[in-house]
């Protein structure tokens, strides 16, 4: 695959060597694609607040649990503050259609500050759940809080969730229970700042050592 | 964006209440598109192992770590004791030319046999790195094991690691640190067995209250 291209070797001290910005920039973007999705919070005081994370990972189905890692010292703060506080949180999709705005609630605003308005998103409420979906979204999250666990090797937190609820078009739900998340719009990114919409190359029936790898299917 | 088509709402108990399989297919897709990755170990006795993982996540880029999640009593089982019994182990992309290769390493192969004799991927070794690589990857990481955090709400391991060597095509490094991995090949999956290429929608300039989002550059 990489044929006559040249392949670069960093190691251990050529990675430590990297400037701060260029090193976060590129270990974000080494580990391939990211689940990305808007996070959509209140605190008690109906403060609403809504941030992009590309760090969702799935968990578990049952329980169906999802997690996300926090950096206690970033913008997301005021998310792991209202999730914290209320227990509840909403976990959203993001479709090409309304990337910049997704990629713009990662700027800094106050506290008092909703990143639905300064975003031009739409701030939903689905009753009885206590926090804001993204009207926009095609696929939202009911999720609540479960634990956070400290990641000792950097301080980070995981943040262990339930989901209480799942919206999603009626059109993408195949017959197996699969989501077609390239029919619903969502796409996925890389590094801290790049989008990508997706192409797909087929569905994989299930792996077996007695059976060669057979395409179940293309999704469109 | 729904627009005209019907949108479905399922709840705790709708969730509970889905055949296991199904439900494992739904969950597993619902979160979005997801990083994707080859595993490579060896244990101390020189078997060598490769599994598919689709639980990648960024941990953090100063240390640069990653993580994985791990469900202790799956296929997934022979890595996670090569790991822990070796200390190391290889991260490695996925491209389009080799899914079904990729997918195939989810089967149930015996201890004593190699996936990457069975499904048809190259084992190689970058002296003195332990663990094995994947010959046909464009993107290799060799990482080294830093922790491992049990998540108690589902008996779930969380394992980090830190990169300590990085390999990667020379033409797909920008300027600023950015891995183009659409440009190394890399794909992206959702659920539990569909698989996609990727299309670049735009980079985005860091997000700032007083600006309205700009797109930086198209990655081709």
């Amino acid at each position: 695959m990489v044929g006559e291209i040249k392949q670069i070797h960093w190691q251990e001290t050529d990675l430590a060597d990297l400037e701060q910005r260029y090193r976060g920039t590129f270990i974000n973007s080494i580990g391939g694609f990211k689940s990305v999705c808007l996070v959509g919070t209140k605190n008690t005081a109906n403060q609403s607040n809504l941030a992009i994370f590309s760090s969702l990972v799935h968990i578990g189905a049952n329980p169906p649990l999802v997690g996300l890692v926090f950096r206690p010292d970033s913008v997301e703060r005021h998310t792991l503050e209202n999730i914290l506080e209320s227990g509840f949180y909403t976990i959203n999709n993001i479709c090409a259609e309304f990337v910049p705005n997704a990629h713009q609630t990662a700027a800094r605003y106050a506290r008092n500050a909703s990143e639905f308005e300064n975003c031009g998103l739409t701030e939903a409420y689905k009753s009885p759940f206590f926090a804001p979906f993204v009207g926009e979204a095609t696929v939202q999250m009911g999720v609540e809080f479960k634990e956070s666990i400290p990641i000792s090797s950097n301080g980070t937190l995981l943040v262990i969730g339930q989901i209480k609820h799942a919206f999603f078009p009626e059109n993408c739900l195949h017959e197996d229970g699969f989501l077609d998340l390239n029919k619903a719009g969502s796409i996925t990114c890389a590094g801290l700042d790049a989008y990508y919409s997706t192409e797909p190359i087929g569905r994989y029936l299930y792996a077996k050592t007695d059976r060669v790898p057979t395409i179940l299917t293309k999704e469109k």
